[in-house]
């Protein structure tokens, strides 16, 4: 599908640097997670469960390839990806709610809700949200990384923008109003720019907090184009894949009648426009040469993990 | 009950002060808050719904009164008191979702998720919690406040630990699972230590951030005791007071077999506990003198909602 011309070499390169980030960013959340004895024991196991071990870390990965293109300090980029990955284990625990998508099944597990309860769910989610800021908010995060006290205000004011009513909360706001009725592909690209992008972009911009402003307009571009990228991609997931591959319910969103791309392009234009945004992705990042290879990489990544 | 010896224009001027407070904080979550007709607007108009027009606001006001002791400038207590709020907003809109405490009612009207929906309720809680952080990150604070860049990310933390889940959602965890068990009284003050006490807590360590070490630690104190008061003042209420006066179900805690100082201690040995707490509060602040008046106020007014 992607029109990467990778070299065997330059593949393996690149598959390791994921196996190590995403180990790393595992560690990170283990380190930034309450102990499971610590009281609330069930509270912290629930986090637990929910945060750790799944998934293929998209957004962290996201945020320390932003963070090596913009020589963002590696302790920096580890607070970041950690706050960007708790916001979105938050985010997978409350949508799969009964009260919301109601499902039963994330990254092949129980989700949540089911393997504990709804209200330790929901204290899960309302938790979770504030260790990413906790983790954000570290005050020895300025102490030898380069970082100004004031860039790490401005990296919490855009996670807290990125979550809200105007980003990911809002989209998914959005997408609820939305189940059963026509949407334009413009209302639809933009309910996805806010329910995914908006994180999508905040992990970007985050990792690349040490950037100039020509490499902070590239990135966001590049966030913008692959964020949509990323949703065209699962919408094709939910019709070819199975439940198996998916690690969640298969058919979930065209069984309960949500538009998608697929609904509203049909499968092959849907491919069409997904294979359009990651060019557009990568030339945005045409500039930037060697430093840029992991976030041209990490956008094969993501067109390649469906087709 | 209590103790407090105000003149009349003492008394007045405490009310006059409360009054002025209560107006500025509505006027600042109404600035903070998106308008109600930006999308989505649902969950916008939710978000207002749930966060203006209610509550005496005791969190904003023990947090100005900090400021006030501590010489903090004006606009930084106003984002610090912002964010208080609406962190405690959105922790009553989630309280009261049928999957935890299930109520009806909030300050006279129907709770969220009844005038609403669940997923709106789900979404207003987690978007108000994105927003509290928002409000307090806004890159400005540090314009001419006298406030520094590494203090601000200092109050940022204070406020995510405050919330999470060894703080208020912590508590709430806590209060979950003793439903029908017998807890000791050191039990039961541990758990409202973090389901109420870590947010008032917060909100006079914010308002206090100008403060030195010294005024710091009187007021870290002086909100622990409060604290603790607020909370038995609340479950006297529970016994004593009718739906109509609480302006939410009255008789609930009691109803659903949950654990209160009144049901460990009885209702005299409540109100003396109270009154102790109240008492060492004070005391607290004798060294600080008029400048801490403000919150000698706030103690009595704590205590006087009641009996």
């Amino acid at each position: 599908m992607t029109n990467l011309s990778m070299t065997k070499k330059a593949e393996l390169d690149f598959s390791a640097w994921v196996l190590i980030k995403q180990a790393r960013i595992e560690q990170m959340l283990e380190q930034a997670l309450p102990a499971a004895n610590l009281a609330p024991n069930t509270l912290h196991s629930a986090m637990r469960y929910s945060a750790l071990g799944g998934g293929k870390r998209v957004r962290a990965l996201l945020c320390y390839a932003a963070a090596e293109m913009c020589d963002t300090n590696i302790t920096i980029a580890d607070a970041a990806a950690s706050a960007v990955e708790l916001i979105h284990a938050y985010s997978l625990v409350h949508d799969d709610m009964p009260c919301m998508d109601d499902d039963d099944l994330r990254r092949g597990k129980p989700s949540c809700h089911k393997q504990y309860d709804d209200a330790t769910a929901l204290l899960v989610g309302d938790a979770l949200q504030s260790l990413a800021f906790e983790a954000l908010s570290q005050p020895m995060l300025c102490n030898n990384t380069g970082l100004q006290a004031n860039q790490q205000i401005s990296m919490l004011n855009i996670l807290a923008k990125a979550s809200g009513s105007t980003g990911m909360a809002g989209g998914q706001a959005i997408d609820l109003a939305s189940v059963g009725k026509p949407l334009t592909q413009a209302e639809l690209e933009s309910m996805h720019h806010l329910k995914t992008g908006a994180l999508i972009q905040a992990a970007v911009l985050l990792g690349a907090v040490r950037g100039s402003t020509t490499q902070m307009a590239a990135v966001r571009s590049y966030a913008a184009n692959i964020g949509l990228a990323f949703q065209v991609v699962d919408d094709i997931l939910d019709v070819e894949a199975d439940t198996a591959t998916l690690g969640k319910t298969a058919g979930k969103d065209a069984n309960s009648n949500k538009p998608t791309y697929v609904t509203i392009l049909g499968l092959d234009l849907a491919k069409q426009h997904a294979q359009q945004l990651y060019e557009d992705a990568i030339t945005t990042l045409a500039p930037f040469g060697d430093s840029a290879q992991r976030l041209r990489e990490l956008a094969g990544f993501i067109m390649q993990r469906s087709f």
